[in-house]
């Protein structure tokens, strides 16, 4: 049997999920993968560094988070001077990355995984801004180190989208891709069916946590036109910034716009489309009306859909319906499964 | 450069889709894959066999199967008095079996599987019958052999189903799945919500190509509930037979009823559900009204659907759209680098 040691950069509400996710999945990492885990590292923003080479009790870690101390009295070694010392002493297998990221560089998360490949460490993370900012620069490092990087719940959440194009679908051309990838728009585009104004409905989604303070990145198009930009730079192959992704927000969209297409048995969503142009991609993100035939009609709440056109699969679409931080947790765990698979 | 030899056992439309596309894809297969294939043997039951280890010209034998010809002409050895003969002599690496087969006992194609295995082969079909009788002893003899029994094309074509709980989707337990998966009897009722009658839309689907002569086996959902048997056997590791799943046909849908659902924006669809419940599945095929807030709303004409609950997973959809020939064959292709991927 052997031990994963495990660092986890960062401890938001989706690392946490993953750590209790990674005890209840102990059997069968045991007896079906052959390895167990064990966290020896946690570094946060807020509530410092813990370090631990014996193992860190995740509750208690938890148990610290949630009443606002730090976890610094969990830690049995001198603490860390910063996250990227805490990553290098931690001597972990594999690195989590699910820290805060700034989407325009995809900092700090590219440093902290950069840190854990040099170490020889597997490096996952959740976050698109690494892939986005520094797909190649990672991937290539990775395969210097014999590591992996993987990012599975950067794009709709554990959904298996980026490891459908590993094993299943060898030998295959991705030619084009669209989607509904944006929960939030898809939120406010239903509240406003139920007749919320668009004021409304964008206060409703803060209310629920699903868009920021400020909404921009949602309905402008932003959030959406980063996955675009990752899908395409990962499995069309075709590098892509998200200020290349051409892109309309939301704001126009008017409750009467959304109840003249009801009245018509139709929807509006923001649609993602992408599409191999020789060496290039042409990408959009767009609101779209779309009828009940459609497979993005259906697409409702936090769900979101994307399919895939290739030389041999006319249309293949995946569909997540209602995701949970345990979702993206997950994709964490298949990622950490494949990553220590061939160890 | 590994060369892998093919034998293709029953040389119908898909077969003969495959046989192309191994050459259309040559290169892939030796640039990404490290490997390149010759077909040395094809069996039929009507046209004869070739058994050649220099490599059988695809094209000339296609030639010769549309033109009504044998391909004895194109063996260059002695012809083998069975298929299993030509199985045994044939000295292939991998074996594609997709002769006709015979749904209650999924034979013969289980005795050329088996012969294929026995030879050190790793092999392939796209038939459901050997994966609902005989995946138990298909799968420990292929173990024992240090090959590979692969079916994706079974169910859904080339899409993914059976691949995507390898690699993609470790450590999760698969609780349930739901779908549309027989295309026939999804055309029938599109052709009855444009006017026909029942009898008329049988027929019609008898003209496709889509419905066989007795069209028994789709609408009274036999098709159906062999699907929703092998994937409980795979993909929920729980045996179960065709006739072990609660079954009721299209037959009793008048037209009057697709017409009313349509008044209420709803569609009829043959739905397949299975549950797990302790060491056994609920299987069930039956006519539904689905509303256009279901994923299944939108799968029309060929297309079709699957959709799993797992216990890390709320919801996974996946669509197939518009499947051809060229689709199946793919699956096929991908078997063939899964199986020979670890050589």
């Amino acid at each position: 049997m052997q031990e994963k040691k495990v660092a986890l950069i960062g401890f938001g509400n989706v690392a946490r999920v993953l750590a209790r996710l990674l005890v209840e999945k102990q059997p069968v990492l045991q007896q079906q993968y052959g390895f167990s885990t064990r966290v020896v590292a946690i570094g946060t923003g807020h509530h410092g560094m813990a370090l631990n080479p014996a193992g860190i009790d995740v509750e208690q870690a938890i148990a610290l988070v949630n009443s606002g101390q730090s976890l610094e009295s969990l830690s049995t070694l001198p603490l860390p001077e910063s996250m990227l010392d805490l990553i290098r002493r931690s001597e972990a297998d594999v690195l989590f990355e699910n820290s805060p990221v700034n989407h325009a560089t995809g900092q700090p998360a590219i440093d902290h995984l950069r840190t854990g490949l040099q170490c020889g460490m597997h490096v996952i993370t959740a976050n698109k801004g690494p892939v986005v900012h520094a797909y190649r620069e990672l991937t290539d490092l990775a395969a210097q180190q014999g590591r992996h990087f993987l990012f599975e719940s950067a794009v709709m959440d554990g959904a298996p989208i980026f490891s459908l194009f590993r094993e299943p679908l060898p030998a295959t051309e991705v030619r084009a891709f669209s989607g509904v990838l944006n929960s939030t728009t898809n939120m406010i585009f239903e509240l406003m069916e139920q007749g919320h104004s668009f004021a409304e409905a964008v206060a409703r989604t803060q209310q629920m946590g699903m868009a920021e303070t400020d909404p921009s990145n949602d309905i402008d198009g932003w959030d959406a036109a980063i996955k675009v930009a990752a899908l395409s730079t990962v499995i069309l192959g075709i590098p892509l910034t998200p200020a290349q992704v051409e892109r309309t927000g939301i704001r126009a969209i008017t409750s009467a716009m959304i109840q003249d297409a009801r009245a018509a048995g139709e929807r509006w969503k923001l649609v993602c489309t992408a599409r191999r142009a020789g060496e290039h991609v042409v990408a959009r993100v767009a609101p779209e009306r779309v009828d009940s035939d459609s497979p993005f009609y259906s697409i409702r709440g936090t769900s979101s859909y994307v399919q895939f056109e290739t030389d041999t699969l006319p249309g293949l679409g995946i569909v997540e319906s209602d995701p949970s931080p345990r979702t993206t947790a997950y994709g964490l765990l298949a990622d950490l499964v494949n990553a220590v698979r061939h160890d």
